[in-house]
Formats: C-alpha cells, structure tokens, sequence
C-alpha cells in the first residue's frame, strides 16, 4: 500500500533504494562514529554505488580532524562559517548525539573535505509520535561540482533519515537549487519563513 | 549595529521585545518543566500583554495532563495526529529536551488545550557553531480563531529560541498563511521541499 501523500514515484524510488541496500556489499570506511547497522550498509551503498570516483571521494561521517582538513572553509563557501577554534569544534563534533548525523566526503587525493550535508530528527507528537529528518547546510567545494557529490551527500542523509524511521524529510533551498533537490528525490510543498536577530 | 541579513524593522521589533521583557512583572503560570528564568520572564510577558484573554487563555509549556485536555485532537486539526496511548504520550513529553519547547495555551474556563506550537534548537557549525530554532506544528483550535492566539504561541516560541541564542528561527508554511507569519515578524526566505516515505 502507498503512504498518505507518497507519489507512486516517490514509493517506487524508496522501493528501490531499499533493494539497493539489500544487496549492498560490505566495504566500509568508517571514522569516528558509532553507525547502526543499516546505516553501515548505507555507506557502503554510498561507496559501492559512486562508480568511478568512489575510491577518490569518501562518504563519511564527520570527524573531529576534519577541523584541519578545510571542513569550516567548505561552510564558507555557503554562508558565515566564523571563526570556530578546535577545541570549540572537538566539542561540537563530539555533542552531535544519535539523531543529528554530518556527512562529509573527503578527496582521498588531497585530504581535503569537498561536500557536506546534516541531517537531524526531530521527533514530534503528530504522526503517531512520529519522526522527520531536517537537512541543512549541504555544500560542495567549488572545484568538484558536476560531480554528483552534493546528489551523493543528500541520498545518503535522506536514507539515514527513512532508517531511523523518519515519515518524511524536509529541506529548505532557494528556487533555483531546486532542480537539484528533485533529482535527490524531492518536491516542492511549502514556503519558507525567517526572522533574524 | 545591525547584524547581517537583519532589516530594520526587524531589528526595532526585536529591541522593542527585549524592552517588554525587562518590563514584565512576575506573575507566572508554569506547569512541569523546569525553565530558564529569561523564559520564565517571556511567559510572563506574553500574560502581561495579552490583554482581556490573558485570564482565560494561559501560555505554557506542554505537560502530561494535556492528554486528557484534547492536545492530541488538536493536533489533528493540522495533519494525522495518529492513535497515540497515554503512556507514549507521557514518555515523549518527558524526553523534551531543554533545546525542544512545545507551548500550549489552556482555555482555563473549558480545561481544554485550544492552541499549540513547538520549537526546537538545531546546533549548526556555521554562524561561530551558532545555532538555529525551528517552529514547527503551530495549530488554533477552530473554536477559538480570530483572537489572535496564534500569534501569541509564535511570538513566545520566537523569544524563547531567540534566548536560547538562536541567531535565526525558520518555519515552513503555506503561501495562504504567509500572511499570518509576516504578522509575527516573519519574511518569506526560500522554499521548502519534501520526500514522505
């Protein structure tokens, strides 16, 4: 049966990304983090999917040497990254609890992170109690896009998000990043709204 | 100064909210949840100046009586809200973190909760490791619409992100209820998508 509000196109993607996962081999690159099995299984999809530039680009948690690997440049590429000392990201890295994952590829060419992506669960009461993932700040360094990192990065959080047992995943983007989140498997609902301090 | 991406009117409504709250007198109505006393401080304020409703309708945190006061049937005015027991109810209350407020205001003369709201904390690494409050599940009952309450709900889940040191709080909403949300000090940003599974 097809969820409420689930396209036949949406349910026949998850249908396969499920297949995927099933027959997913076990090669893992695993830093730092503590995974769940299914989400293990979720990265090696990652890395055994990616074709050629796989053994190049690796999908991974974050890490707390990510600091010196060009990680808070790659946010600056998006937005204001600030001027965040080590020891404050060791402790941001290390607060990330079980329902706020960051995902990072690093170029095994240079040890460089190239794209980045969060996701967190926020659990609700509607829904029967349910769930829903909330991804943020994706960003892929300048000199790789066309890549298909950033698609890589954004698959990955959504399966990440549906394994932790998510009803759905939002994100907010400009008009114009759009198209990208549809090739990701996203369509476009609502607006959003924003007061700054 | 005026930070970043803030406008003006924006800026001049959030000092003249601080000004309410350093002015607010300290008559409290707070149920179960342990508060900070800056929030402690907006709960009072939003007593303070809501006028004639302020006796009947109360604003505070969500507790677990509010399962026999209709929160859940309320939140089935939004979306499916689901069959959800006591105790899942109970164990989910109680598994608000501090960085997760959900808001309710009680119709003190039917018992019965007639409007809700909820923001929760995203620690981000961008913005200094800044963090962002997200609005989220904001419903009237239809009984009680037009009597501004939902604007009370965002407006105290703003401050309360905004005390939390939230340097943005994001909400996603309709195009119709744009409106509403620009009442609350809102503007439109970007656009929200989806994937349901």
């Amino acid at each position: 049966m097809i969820p409420e509000r689930v396209s036949e196109e949406q349910w026949t993607r998850s249908l396969r990304r499920k297949r995927l996962r099933s027959l997913a081999p076990l090669h893992l690159n695993l830093h730092h983090r503590r995974q769940t099995s299914r989400a293990m299984a979720d990265m090696t999809t990652d890395r055994a999917s990616a074709g050629a530039g796989a053994d190049r680009f690796v999908l991974r948690a974050l890490a707390v040497p990510d600091f010196h690997k060009g990680f808070m440049q790659l946010l600056g590429q998006l937005t204001v990254a600030g001027d965040v000392s080590e020891a404050q990201f060791a402790e941001r890295v290390q607060r990330l609890g079980d329902d706020h994952y960051v995902a990072v590829i690093e170029d095994m060419e240079k040890n460089q992170i190239v794209a980045t992506g969060s996701v967190f669960v926020e659990h609700k009461f509607v829904r029967n109690c349910g769930k829903a993932g909330h991804i943020e700040d994706v960003v892929v360094d300048q000199s790789v896009r066309g890549q298909h990192l950033g698609q890589r990065i954004v698959e990955f959080l959504t399966r990440f998000a549906e394994d932790k047992g998510c009803y759905k995943v939002i994100l907010d983007c400009t008009i114009q990043n759009s198209s990208f989140y549809e090739k990701c498997g996203y369509k476009k609902k609502e607006i959003q709204m924003a007061v700054y301090f």
